[in-house]
């Protein structure tokens, strides 16, 4: 148990390992409560239409149900029983009308799940069917109005005069201005302009959402698999008008968030029906649910840029469409926060974007790993190559022309600070080996290689509040809110805090997400965690030194006698008693954007750059696509645990990666006829090509000893690297994801024969 | 919901009062864990003796048994298995050497309880039987050593010069000397000499002690049933040669303790165990083990006084054995602190006091609601009635001269502060109508009545912290080691948390022991809680009001512009978000007594103060004495929660009745041959007399909002209150406790006949 100097940069096995692999590690699946009951969810079988008749009454006289609870109940105890982190638009069990296939509308409880899930079948339901709108291009002009008026939330405040400017159906309109697009438009050698398309797809956490509420005297406990139970709080407190503390959220680990795990989902309906039969009442989701509680946007994304003769981009136009679903979940927030880097990672004069939140009659979008980057950057970087090619130039050069460059004012006007583009950028051509002729086979089978970068601006501004006990042997207790979904923060803020306190790891325990025991945490997304949690302990342990100066003082000791923290209490209170508790608190600073140009010199904590390198082999005869080499390469500043931080920029990749070539949610009159990881397919292991992935050395100075967020940007290069890879082998301009086979023997059908290309 | 101005002095119902009434409420006992192993304790079948052989074979070999474990296995982990919070004596289980009858030997471990408890019957240990001491007063000048060397544990550095003076039975011998008793006896006009026994009894709190000890990957958590989790994790941790924060200590509620549940008990041989077999393992006592576990000192008393013709006692010696049996466990501190007070709430100049912790071949004695008071109270106040009679003043009168007056210095030189005595001896006089005459009956049923007044020094000093974590809806949450045992300190304390800032009661939420969770606490004993950790409770919210005023001037709002916690978080965070985290630390003021003399002018934190009237019917024929009224009046402070108050000064009075007519523990050979509820009687509802008990309205005005401690105070008066009022009624004089029909009639007989007495 020997102290081995800097505890940053050091890759110490995660805490929980041995937990996990030995299957101890507490998951919210396992959990069994006395009496408690099993929750089924009775889903609309329509996407849009009016509940004419519920009838429960054989459902409820079947053998061994409990209870069968549908919105008229939630009522008596939830008189307005809408939610949202930005809008509250989203009923806990469906009211009068359904919004989008697969939405709950009633639970059946039975002590066991197999009589609650059969006795659903029982369950009358008559809809008087609606026509639905499903395009999110579509649902701008619509008749149908998925929902009749806008309720955003008092959290959304700085947005609301964004809100319903077209028609209910575009929740929010977020516009960014920025130079004088039109004369730059007018005064320009070359104009492109190109549509992008992503598909709707899913979180796939092999874990799927569980929730067991537990009710208490005036009281409720819930145990759910949840990114932000600060937020489930203040939320689940709301709906039911108690105070914050009577609501107790514990999250032990999960298998897999993603931003799926996000606000509520199956926690409000089962605090209702729990505190409905005051039993304990444990919902699970089957995987096939899943599909239909959240999933990441559809978008349509149009760009036009002006070009100059010799490559500066000097003006670019942006609009981009996200399919947000029936509800707006964060919605609302992917569409302003992506909007921010919607023209890309390029140095340009000349900004207008325009990002809409849309409603449609599809299951609810929210965040997912990127929260729409990836989508942004499919359409910017591929966007990029077309022009390149086009003008001739190689689209490194092309890149390097027009890159945004460390202390540049990105398109909102903030200063990319420890922001290494160029370092990103030159490691993916370096790897690539980018001046080097590449065998770019013949025949059949054709090779290309392609490379993309992209940037994200970060959620903000989020609280992040750190507890740290030290206690009176010495030893360390961290409280945070931060939930570790197998991203392995807990093992990263423990290694801070040891740093911090100089306290080797033995030393160190964390203590993650129970609101009964942690102190407020934004939540687990945007790739905050290490970054602003990991200022607040920073924070929490000046704090806790200044109060070791302090009790130095009151004993009348001289400063910097480098007591130990045991001898100060045990000189303090006579025996091993006591603790020295330090708090922290961090926010970072923000300017809240201009309301009609949407501009700011202060809109995010750090900027998280990746960029990914392809290599693919193009079967012309089939259209199957091999990427035989991605190389990923993220800055993470001072990296806390190099190891851990690689499993991310492998993981975001590989989970990208799916987005780019497999995985595609497919819709019927509104309902997925993929839902299940059968038919929905994320990639396997003999998908996954070699993966070479890099950290830079950097370093971010506003971060917890220099580092930073990397959790997602090992996701913003891939989709179009691999585009712009094909686009290399075999000249075709690929704009919708997922890149299938038959897509790109289509393209190759209409194009010209690969012999006559340039 | 609404608030309703001052939360001190408000009988609001317990916050657990629905989960205990329905059966929710957790308790140790009925705790499952995946893969739990019960433990049964196989134990020592003689007094004292030479462990020649133990075979475990058999008994492992049995059907479903796990392991079987012993000392040898617990040394393979624990190199030096010995603890105690005063001496390091008491081995996990039984080395080379048992030194009482009932000692842990071994445990077998099975899935099944059942199976585990019949494995006992096959293991074979053979004792060498070596002669044994029992008696508290021969023990000091036997040849037999219960230990043959005293290791007194680091936290005993005070009392360590005091260490095994005479020999190693004698443990500790503490000394007050106070002016010149020897010239004072010489000139006194009359001196008086009686010697008092007391019996081995023990606490039959209705939960028997139980454990589980679940094992983590270097870490350990234990569900036990402790008074002082943050002792434990402090034992635990040292045992194991592991760091403090690697050791959970989790207690919800207990089902009693009474002092029988301080310090170490099962834990050591549940965490040794389950970490030996890798499974959480459960150890659940069954009563009658309880006897062999804990037990309150049997003592003998010898006091004697020098005083005036007309009243006034000049001068006092006490004598005090204390018998400890085995292992010291806290005893040496009931000899220290009992010790201060030994000489009773009198104004006397002369005292010398010497309180001898003794070694026997017994059961264990610790501490027991009172810490020794009792006992010697029932030596003190006796003796001060058989003087009264002896000298034919009014023992009342007799009282009000000698008493200890508020401002005067008691024996150990500390002043009485705060200290109602004159209140509490008046308002007992006047309930019994003292001056009137008493119906005292004629014949067979004869009737008296008689009072008794004592005082009490808290254990000093010790360390209590809190933390208040006030959300950022306003609600607060506290944070406190003290485990709710039933006294209702969770309501009491979060009255306090309530009042000191300002909330409602609906807005408090207290979270207890856990020590992943809340801060350190010395324990819950003493009657500490409210007043040491009420005092930390208002430093903490002394912490939070800081800190908000703090936040006010960084947010540049005037001073007092009296915000709420709410509007301060929402403009700091833009958002309902942040906490402000309040600590405080108490620890009362404390000068350790003068080595040589025992003196010291700050002893306690505060003087518990109680008293008892009496009346009793006694037939003479049977000697069966009828407690007919019994007043106990008490000093509370301020109280916080006044019917909580009364049923702890109720339920203490109760207890110590049970002590004064019916428990006994009876030993043959070292066995205690009445062990079990059936054969060692309890008060039942039948014996409760008509109950009167009072709270004085009084104030400390060191306590919060001037509460103190009363939770021991209603046992003071009773022993001698009830053998006084015997006294009153049958002239005979009772030394000895319990007070049973045999002993009176016994003592009816050999006194004078009823018809001559004066």
């Amino acid at each position: 148990m020997s102290h081995v100097g800097s505890q940053i940069g050091r890759s110490i096995p995660r805490l929980e390992a041995i937990a996990k692999v030995t299957g101890r590690a507490e998951y919210v699946h396992n959990m069994l409560l006395p009496g408690m009951l099993h929750g089924k969810i009775l889903r609309s079988t329509v996407a849009r239409g009016r509940i004419k008749r519920i009838d429960v009454e054989k459902a409820k006289a079947g053998n061994g149900v409990h209870a069968v609870i549908t919105s008229q109940d939630i009522l008596s105890l939830i008189p307005h029983p809408y939610h949202g982190p930005a809008f509250h638009d989203q009923p806990i069990l469906a009211l009068d009308e359904v919004r989008h296939y697969g939405e709950p509308v009633a639970v059946v409880l039975a002590a066991d799940p197999h009589v609650a899930l059969r006795a659903l079948a029982a369950i009358e339901v008559e809809y008087e069917e609606l026509p639905a709108v499903y395009d999110e291009v579509e649902a701008v002009t619509s008749p149908v109005a998925v929902h009749a008026e806008l309720k955003p939330a008092a959290t959304f405040a700085d947005l609301k005069h964004l809100v319903g400017l077209k028609n209910t159906n575009v929740a929010l309109e977020y516009r960014l201005r920025r130079g004088n697009v039109d004369r730059a438009f007018a005064a320009a050698d070359h104009v492109f302009e190109h549509t992008f398309r992503t598909q709707q797809a899913m979180h796939a956490a092999l874990e799927p959402h569980v929730t067991v509420a537990e009710p208490g005297d005036g009281s409720l406990t819930l145990h759910t698999c949840s990114q932000n139970p600060s937020f489930i709080r203040t939320e689940i407190a709301r709906l039911l008008g108690w105070p914050e503390n009577q609501v107790r959220v514990r999250t032990p680990f999960l298998g897999g968030g993603f931003g799926g795990k996000l606000y509520i989902k199956l926690e409000a309906i089962a605090a209702a029906a729990a505190l409905l039969v005051h039993r304990p009442v444990k919902i699970a989701l089957s995987m096939g649910e899943v599909f239909y509680t959240i999933t990441k946007h559809a978008t349509t994304v149009r760009i036009k840029s002006a070009v100059t003769k010799d490559g500066r981009i000097t003006a670019r136009e942006c609009e981009a469409w996200w399919n947000g679903g029936a509800y707006a979940d964060i919605g609302p927030r992917v569409t302003q926060k992506a909007g921010y880097t919607a023209a890309g990672p390029y140095d340009i004069e000349n900004v207008r974007i325009d990002s809409y939140q849309i409603y449609t009659n599809r299951p609810p979008a929210g965040a997912l790993r990127g929260f729409g980057v990836p989508q942004l950057a499919w359409a910017y970087e591929s966007h990029t190559d077309f022009i390149a090619k086009d003008l001739g130039i190689d689209p490194l050069e092309f890149r390097w022309k027009n890159l945004l460059r460390e202390g540049r004012p990105q398109a909102t006007g903030a200063t990319m600070r420890d922001a290494p583009m160029e370092k990103v950028l030159d490691r993916i051509a370096a790897r690539l080996n980018w001046g080097a002729p590449l065998d770019r086979g013949d025949g059949r089978m054709r090779r290309g290689r392609g490379l993309a970068i992209g940037l994200k601006a970060g959620t903000s501004p989020t609280t992040s509040v750190a507890m740290v006990n030290v206690n009176a042997s010495g030893s360390a207790t961290l409280y945070v809110g931060t939930a570790d979904m197998g991203q392995g923060s807990d093992t990263a803020l423990g290694q801070i805090v040891a740093e911090a306190l100089d306290l080797p790891m033995e030393d160190v325990k964390v203590i993650h997400t129970d609101t009964d025991m942690t102190p407020y945490d934004m939540g687990t997304c945007s790739a905050r965690s290490t970054f602003h949690m990991g200022n607040a302990i920073r924070l929490a342990a000046d704090d806790v030194r200044k109060k070791l100066k302090a009790l130095e003082a009151e004993l009348g000791l001289p400063q910097g006698s480098n007591y130990s923290v045991k001898d100060l209490l045990q000189k303090r209170f006579g025996m091993q008693a006591g603790n020295i508790i330090g708090v922290g608190s961090f926010i970072p600073p923000h300017i809240w954007p201009d309301p009609e140009t949407g501009l700011s010199e202060e809109i995010t904590p750090f900027w998280a750059i990746g960029g990914t390198g392809a290599e693919v082999e193009v079967d012309t005869q089939t259209g199957h696509v091999r990427v035989t080499r991605l190389i990923n390469v993220a800055d993470g500043g001072r990296v806390v645990n190099p190891e851990i931080a690689i499993t991310q920029i492998s993981g975001a990749a590989i989970m990208q990666l799916g987005f780019t070539m497999y995985e595609n949610m497919i819709f019927k009159n509104g309902r997925v006829r993929n839902a299940s990881l059968t038919h929905y397919e994320i990639p396997s292991y003999q998908d996954i090509p070699a993966l070479e992935n890099e950290l830079l050395s950097a370093e971010d100075k506003r971060g917890p000893f220099g580092a930073k967020g990397l959790g997602e940007s090992g996701t913003f290069g891939v989709s179009p690297a691999i585009g712009n890879a094909i686009f290399d082998a075999v000249g075709i301009r690929l704009t919708e994801l997922p890149i299938t086979a038959e897509a790109v023997l289509r393209a190759l059908r209409s194009a010209q024969p690969l012999e006559n290309r340039p």
